[in-house]
């Protein structure tokens, strides 16, 4: 076992911190430490649990553990979902000293965010995400919810975790177009708030793309430190922490017309970003770079085929929206990014008609 | 119309005023000035709708209102309804910006509440309480939440409003045993932190049973004073905004255990009171002072019949429960209380058989 990196969230007296290592879930890391209450109920699905939740149980000697097992899917992060985590948390008697532990990527993360948000107005989590694309974004600044039929996270909260554990093992067992899928939002933190980054991601591709371990850790630390300092710096998401949504207007109505599930969240916002960009003014070579990163990472730089229609219907009803106005979240250059409610809805139209009709 | 009583809740960047007058609702209080974005989406049930609807969106000019008409009722108070709402925000696609508007009691209140905390992890709403019991206590502190088959607000959120405006006026269309009910609350606040307010209200229980409107409006201002400085000096119930949980570690399990709507909340609380007094060690002359205002409102001062092993299995699950210890909120004498998780079982066990078996 081998602590790599940790980082604090600092938001007073819900600070917490994000533990990146190797082997955690296997070596000796003591998370029974970070639970307060004598109970816990861990939350996974039923691809992660064979692989981690024995493990996970193993560094929770002293405690008593309940667990929830949900099917394993996008189309599964709906309030039924939640219910059913609360409903065993009711089953168990569990009480506002009770920690709930997400074991699994970010549907599993959001969905056990925000049953523990919502069980007797909230009681503690822990997130220990085990794929990439959690590990980078999901897991944390406190974002918790579930899918409506009618779009992606409209029921949620904000909930802080009191702990992230990010056990860069388990990037071993992750498919590889989830590997892929979670590149995706390390490539928009670069793109959004640090050149350097970004063109660290541009040289160490194959690298990553390999797995090496050194690589995938210090990308997460760096994700994480970007992340965790919008979260920091605007909780609610009133301000910067918006810069965050760098291609999620686009990604969300591409997922919510194909349906849940058909393209991963990060393909989808790859895609998204590429839309996003051209929106944007930045320089053709700054828009081409984005472009290659994106494709050299085996991500789609072009939306599904969608009419322009239904992806702008889509748009309207994504949480980003404003008083009824759209606004987007756009590039000055690669690593600055910013928020505009007044872009010209011909180019607008060109670009959602990149899809197809 | 005349405003009779501003008060504010402070709670930093959180704070919100509390407007009490008679005839707010059918004479000129702007309330569309409250309403940040264009949309609003009134929450009512079928019993207030049809007397105070028309009248509040005649205070919604220039404002786009939607309305979302619940059944009247305690065993309506669950994520069914609440998702019900949630529906009705999508519907009209609602965003960050839109207002949800509670007009009704409690129920109502803690239903809009919860969904307007939960949809788009948030959206502003005022509470417009039209129950004695909601003016005096739920519709202030932000507590939302709904009910589970085994226990009452077992899911919910603290979402404070961002305004509450109480009409005096609709206490004349309450019904007699619901205006007692709200009497219960003012009791415990009396009992809990305000003697000469349990003096007043002592001197008081003909004008205020005969719905004199000036008592009345007296009463919903100390009381409301009392609960905002309780949620001031403790948003999230960690210390001392437990006081206002006296009497309802009985009341949840008495309601939970007869089913809900069966007695009303605030009979469930007197009773509860007089329980909790007795676990408690004060004087007999004081206990009898307790009792005999709960019986000269009209409220009982003893539980339902129901066997004390049916009561503490509720109450083992009630949300006060701490790392599975019973606390409760007992009386150093009126106008005095405190939190203690040591009890006497012995003591606890001859006040639940009072019951019945």
């Amino acid at each position: 076992m081998a602590i790599l990196h940790t980082l604090d969230v600092d938001l007073a007296d819900r600070s917490y911190p994000i533990v990146i290592g190797r082997d955690l879930l296997t070596g000796e890391f003591d998370l029974a430490e970070h639970v307060s209450g004598p109970d816990c109920m861990i939350v996974s699905n039923d691809t992660v649990a064979p692989l981690y939740l024995e493990s996970l149980m193993a560094g929770l000697s002293g405690k008593t553990a309940g667990t929830v097992i949900l099917p394993d899917g996008e189309e599964h992060k709906t309030i039924a979902s939640a219910m059913t985590v609360i409903d065993a948390l009711v089953a168990a008697g569990a009480n506002r000293d009770t920690t709930v532990i997400a074991l699994g990527g970010g549907v599993v993360g959001d969905i056990a965010g925000f049953a523990a948000a919502s069980y007797m107005r909230g009681v503690p989590v822990i997130q220990v995400p085990t794929t990439l694309l959690a590990q980078v974004d999901s897991s944390v600044g406190g974002k918790t919810g579930v899918n409506h039929a009618a779009g992606k996270n409209l029921i949620g909260a904000f909930h802080q975790p009191k702990l992230v554990v990010i056990d860069t093992a388990t990037l071993k067992t992750l498919p590889d177009r989830q590997l892929r899928a979670g590149f995706a939002e390390a490539i928009k933190h670069g793109a959004i708030a640090d050149a350097e980054y970004f063109g660290w991601l541009e040289k160490n591709v194959q690298a990553l793309l390999a797995g090496d371990t050194d690589a995938l850790g210090h990308l997460i630390a760096v994700s994480c430190r970007i992340k965790a300092a919008a979260v920091a710096g605007d909780e609610r998401e009133r301000g910067a922490r918006a810069l965050l949504n760098f291609g999620h207007t686009f990604a969300h109505a591409i997922e919510n017309t194909l349906g849940y599930g058909e393209w991963l969240h990060g393909e989808a916002v790859a895609a998204g970003m590429v839309m996003a960009a051209e929106l944007s003014d930045i320089d053709a070579t700054e828009q081409a770079r984005l472009v290659a990163l994106i494709e050299s990472m085996g991500l789609p730089s072009q939306p599904p085929s969608i009419s322009a229609a239904r992806l702008r219907a889509a748009m309207n009803l994504d949480k980003k929206v404003a008083a009824k106005r759209l606004r987007f979240i756009l590039l000055e250059e690669i690593g600055k990014a910013y928020v505009s409610a007044d872009v010209s809805d011909k180019r607008l139209s060109k670009i959602l008609a990149r899809g197809g009709q």
